[in-house]
Formats: structure tokens, C-alpha cells, sequence
């Protein structure tokens, strides 16, 4: 079941520069960063709120680091914006499954890695009226507020 | 300040099929319905999850009413899509003034009426990075769930 909006993905040129326009204009912060080699991307994760099934929101901006990545080709074409959004669930693969099952095309047959050591998994945005949508479990602990104080 | 991810805006052809398939395939159920005169859309409030500010997180799918609003236009042009996202504050109002005056185009002089009776206002995509950016002021006890429950 999907509990929650995880995050809200955004495709940048320059995630520096965008980083910097997010804690500027509306002061906030960035709560975790990292490269992910298989997606192609550098991110920055902004925790906005907390919210009621445990976990958090944030929003996710994202810098391609090769031309090949599908956000390098979806930049191309569409330029920045909204890349894509996604829902938070305690469990993606019966989720995914779930959603499979109705007809929705899935396009991992696993989940894969996401930010902060969460599976993911997306579904086809023409399956999904336009939006690139993904499902997220997260790991453990991941988004807690005091998760960050008491573990760093 | 911003404290939430308020809701995140969905532009669409066809309202009804639109929430048929956010129910049938997640099991969102609409929260709230309406015409906004003034945006020119038809919309659904699918209500995802409460946040720690006291407020709550929405898909908002939307439907132009009229070949002339602005998500008819922006129809035309993307085809199916996310349209804006939205944070929640408790003072739009004093909040569009301060990023007004960080150089951010604030598209209204004063707050319009938003869903649920909320005051809301738009930041220019050019200045967000691509991102069509609301700030939103929920009516009071607009979002809470047992206010559904017991004011109707």
C-alpha cells in the first residue's frame, strides 16, 4: 500500500547551482547527497516534512553524470522541471507486483537501488497518465530526523 | 516558511478517467472535488498522507474547463503531465513577499483562492529552475481527516 509522497524528483543542469536556489529561496536544506552509478545521476535529497506512516518528503534534484543516463536524455529533450514523482510503501514488491498485475507496465523486474539504500521501482509514464511515477521502500531508520542526529 | 509538500498538481484530459485510475490502481480515494472559476480547471483532491506541520499531502488532477486557462494551454503544448508542485506555509502571504524580494517573480500581487478554500500563489517556472512553484495557505482545519469526519 502507498503511504505517503516520498519524494518529488527534479532534473537539473547544475545540482550546485540548484541546491543552492532551494536553500536560498525557501531555506532548505540538503539532508543527504550521493552519486548513483546505475541510474547515472548525481542527487540531493531535501527533507521538507515528516510525514504520518513514519517517513518523510523530500523533494530530489538530480544531475546527470553521463550523457547516456536517462535523465541526460530526458534533459535534452524536455529541459529542467519535474522528472518524475514517487510514492513511499512499506513494501515495493508486492506493490510492483500488484500493480503489474492490473496491466501497468514495470519497468525493473526487481527493484533496484534508490537514494539512501531505498528499493525503487518505476512505472511506464504512459501507462501512468504522463507521469513517471516510482515506488519506494526506504531503508530502515532512513528518515527520521533523529535517525541523522544520533547516527552521524 | 515552508513546512510540507502540500500537494502536487497532475494536468489531465479527462478528470473522471484520471481519478478511476488513481483509485484502481493505488486505491486513492478523492478527497475534496471542485470547479475553480477563476484557474479555469475542474479538480480532485486525492488526499496521500497527513504531515508533521499539522497539514497534509495531495495529487491534485486537474482538467481545464475552458480552451482558454492556462492548463489548457500548457495541455496543448506537454500533453498529460505534472503541471506544479506546491508547499505548504502558514503565511503565503508573507512568504511570497520574502521570495518576491530574492528576485523570484510572484505571478499574483495578492494570494488567490486555492482548493478547500486555501490562499495560494505561483513563483514563475523561468526562476524555479522549470518548476511551476505554488505556495498555499490551507484553510483552517481544511486538511485534517477527522474534520471530514465530523464537519460533514
Amino acid at each position: 500500500m502507498l503511504t505517503r509522497i516520498d519524494h518529488i524528483g527534479i532534473a537539473c543542469f547544475d545540482l550546485d547551482r540548484t541546491v543552492e536556489f532551494y536553500r536560498s529561496t525557501y531555506g532548505f536544506e540538503v539532508f543527504h547527497s550521493e552519486v548513483n552509478e546505475e541510474q547515472g545521476v548525481r542527487e540531493a535529497m531535501l527533507r521538507i516534512n515528516g510525514t504520518d506512516d513514519g517517513g518523510a518528503s523530500y523533494l530530489q534534484l538530480l544531475e546527470p553524470v553521463r550523457e547516456d543516463s536517462t535523465v541526460a536524455k530526458w534533459l535534452a529533450k524536455n529541459g529542467e522541471g519535474v522528472h518524475h514523482i514517487a510514492f513511499g510503501t512499506a513494501d515495493v514488491d508486492a506493490d510492483a507486483a500488484e500493480i503489474r498485475g492490473k496491466g501497468v507496465r514495470v519497468l525493473y523486474d526487481e527493484p533496484r537501488k534508490g537514494s539512501m539504500g531505498s528499493r525503487i521501482t518505476f512505472l511506464h509514464p504512459k501507462d501512468c497518465g504522463g507521469v513517471l511515477t516510482e515506488l519506494v521502500t526506504a531503508a530502515t531508520g532512513a528518515h527520521a530526523e533523529h535517525a541523522e542526529q544520533t547516527e552521524h
